[in-house]
């Protein structure tokens, strides 16, 4: 009979191949950090005509995909961004998928993307998606608290570090009138208070009254908000036929624009580093 | 002076934390292989009411994601789908991304998600997409022909065993008034042979007969095709003003719908495993 | 020219092969444990007559073994020790050869394995050593000193299941006449209080007496030491021809028969768990 | 009870730690080869007086510890050793301790150094060994016949080159009473002919009539020979009292000193890249 090549004999012939399946399981004890980094992302942002430095659809469009994330996978406790990527940290803990590092990288790379194409519309509105972008993602393990904390700084200084610059090339290109190249030439070996001097004399901008979230970027924190919802009363009693109000706690995922290198902000944030 | 503590001083301090990255290459020589599957998609296809067993519509859009996978990603020489799930075969000399397994399945993942809501409206019209969908992915290497053969015959031997079971399982319950569990509990135990046997005596349908996409699944091949384009000439002879039609070979990624169990396949693409 | 196939040229030609090594590296800031297990241990004692249930000979050996590996590699700050395997510890901050796991555990299991062939006169004596004997070795990553502290407990608990069970069980033997099989038969199933009752009750054994080599495995801390040493001195001054005493401060790696599972061990021995 | 502390119920609370080993199971379908490397044997050789530029003792015990790890662990189809290293080749179909990368390096790290202890004194006789040496692994994958061929024609081609440039050091400074420092000017920089030049104007060597041994390392390839053993016969027919005549066939690994590049040795040998 000819389907039977095909049939759940074969199956069970060409099934060896399993076997060559690798376990990545993560280190246990361990801070689990997927970080996504956009593909091309300098084309993407100049075909969808993103305003420079920093355009607020483009940004506040990662920060919705990156809650999509949190809410959808499991195990996030808290999650930074800045210009086109994001990184997702999961607690120490996490038995999700067993640990295996591909199961949590493909996730996350996945549902930030259909995410992107879906709430795109949210912020740019009529404004066309030309084609679907793409993120790659790594895992990457820690082992302290301290680490942890470092990695993130790490990421916030390079915010920091790209913002100054960003800001200062787009003043010298849009207000001062060089070129490209021009604006790069003359921020070539400048440091940070070269760069403060030039927005302050030339532009009269004060960095520092730059909006946060260019400036810091965006931490995600789960925060607790009591939802109320109207709804039917459907029980016999003399509540039925009236509306009730029905309060339920919600886990949310919210962003903030403050610094992550200080104290402060993990002082504010105990749960985040805490046993979960 | 404030900003220093978020400066590029700061961030070398912090950049330690990029010695935590492991290497992920793929052993060379050996076929990459990255296989997605679909997060919870029994919940979508009934969310998103999905014809049983087969809806076209689903099929053909994830067809139209591989491409775009196919042609965005570099080195994919074949690819095999079937259900909720694609197979992407990246050559054995592949030195994309200098072969990081990390970089293949985030960025397959990515891409194909992105590409899935991109794609939705060209497919399901005016049916909504109600949610962004998730794919997770992993990475396998084969070392030999035989063993990448293998690995598509089991994945389309799956396609068959499942796609015979469906058949039969709704066809009992959408014609012949089974309830899912009576449907569950008449095939229990039954042989290829009795499930097509159901199929015939009971609802005179030929299995074999059944349309190759259901039965087969789809592999995707590379394929040469002829573009003519009209273009106005803008050179300074005879021919300016007129239009000019200028052809140009491209490569598409064409969806088959045939065994790749045998040898007959293979013996018609011998550029697929050939050395590239 | 003949050679020359075999020539700098070849080699170039071969030398692709280089790449298909992968990298090992420990993940950082991690305690890095190498455990070495003897092979065939059970043939091995039998084959060389070792004392049941515990030969201070072959312990003895083994500790020697210890000592030799850490005082000759590299970044170890502690070793545990008990029946046929030993536990190495490197510290955290280790970079000893790029922290690559397989030189690690190769070195390890090299340097022991030599030195249990070269120092087996000096325990055994005229006892010839029958043929080589083998050990595995393996490397496990604990982020936390206190997954450290439970990896050495977790060690040591075994130690003492084991050494009550053999000690109850070649008593019955040795002493009370049972063959292994009425031995086993007669253990099966018995709690540790059963055991001690056996003990003190038919053999007037008072397991807490029992020597602490045998109960709690060996313990290899560093230890100074100050050395002297008669020197002649060849200096020009008054002191020419006479011999002098110099003192020179060695570091040492000193067995100890203690508790690793409270927190009096670790008290004693701050410098084990801290930066180094 | 004092005890319980250290009894199977700590044991249970401190198992968990099992769960940070990691699994390095070694691709299917590869070739895995282990390469050891001599710890300082530069020095070792020094201490040791080793005969320059090859001492025919040092390598037969080389060789001897070889054939050891191959008649004490299973599935090694060949190995190859020059200067202080030597590869072992385990068949692609292995599936010895689940293809644990880690027990295949240490096992033959452990076994080959233990083995150099032993049979020192078949070689070295008088001479004393004054300390245990080391030896490092590895564990490489090679997909491909082709792959595993052209690794061992690299280890070989690096023999032929090391052993060429070490002729001639060694003669210049032995015989032609140059310092090592002007040994080492005089060849910066020559090429293969060069070398082969001096070796046969100034000390007239033709290097090509230097021993095999020396030019080509040493292949370990398994053998069958007939082993006969006389016995005395125990039965109770006519034969019994007399002496017996019993052969045996037994596997042994044989040492050659033969090209690896060229085609021949592999026709001769078709058993070692078959399928086992």
């Amino acid at each position: 009979f000819t389907t039977s090549c095909g049939g759940s004999m074969a199956k069970t012939k060409f099934e060896y191949v399993r076997k060559f399946e690798t376990d990545d399981t993560c280190l246990r004890n361990c801070w689990i950090v997927v970080r996504l980094d956009g593909r091309n992302f300098h084309k993407f942002a100049e075909d969808h005509k993103f305003k420079k430095p920093n355009d607020d659809r483009a940004i506040h469009l990662m920060t919705r995909c990156a809650q999509a994330v949190m809410e959808c996978l499991e195990d996030i406790v808290v999650a930074y961004g800045q210009s086109d990527e994001y990184s997702f940290v999961f607690k120490k803990e996490s038995n999700w998928f067993k640990r295996r590092a591909s199961k949590f990288m493909t996730h996350v790379a996945s549902h930030f993307s259909s995410s992107y194409v879906f709430y795109w519309k949210d912020y740019f509105h009529d404004q066309e998606l030309l084609y679907p972008p793409g993120f790659d993602g790594r895992v990457i393990l820690y082992p302290s608290d301290q680490n942890l904390r470092d990695y993130l700084s790490w990421r916030q200084a390079d915010c920091h570090v790209n913002n100054l610059y960003n800001t200062v090339f787009w003043n010298l290109v849009l207000k001062g009138g060089l070129t490209n190249t021009q604006a790069e030439e003359r921020l070539r070996g400048t440091l940070s208070s070269d760069k403060n001097e030039i927005l302050f004399s030339e532009f009269s901008i004060n960095y520092n009254n730059e909006p946060l979230m260019y400036r810091k970027g965006t931490v995600l924190v789960w925060t607790k908000e009591v939802e109320t919802r109207t709804k039917n009363a459907k029980g016999s009693g003399e509540e039925k036929g009236n509306d009730i109000v029905v309060e339920k706690s919600v886990k949310k995922a919210t962003p903030l624009h403050c610094d992550l290198i200080g104290d402060k902000f993990w002082e504010e944030h105990p749960d985040i580093l805490m046993d979960h």
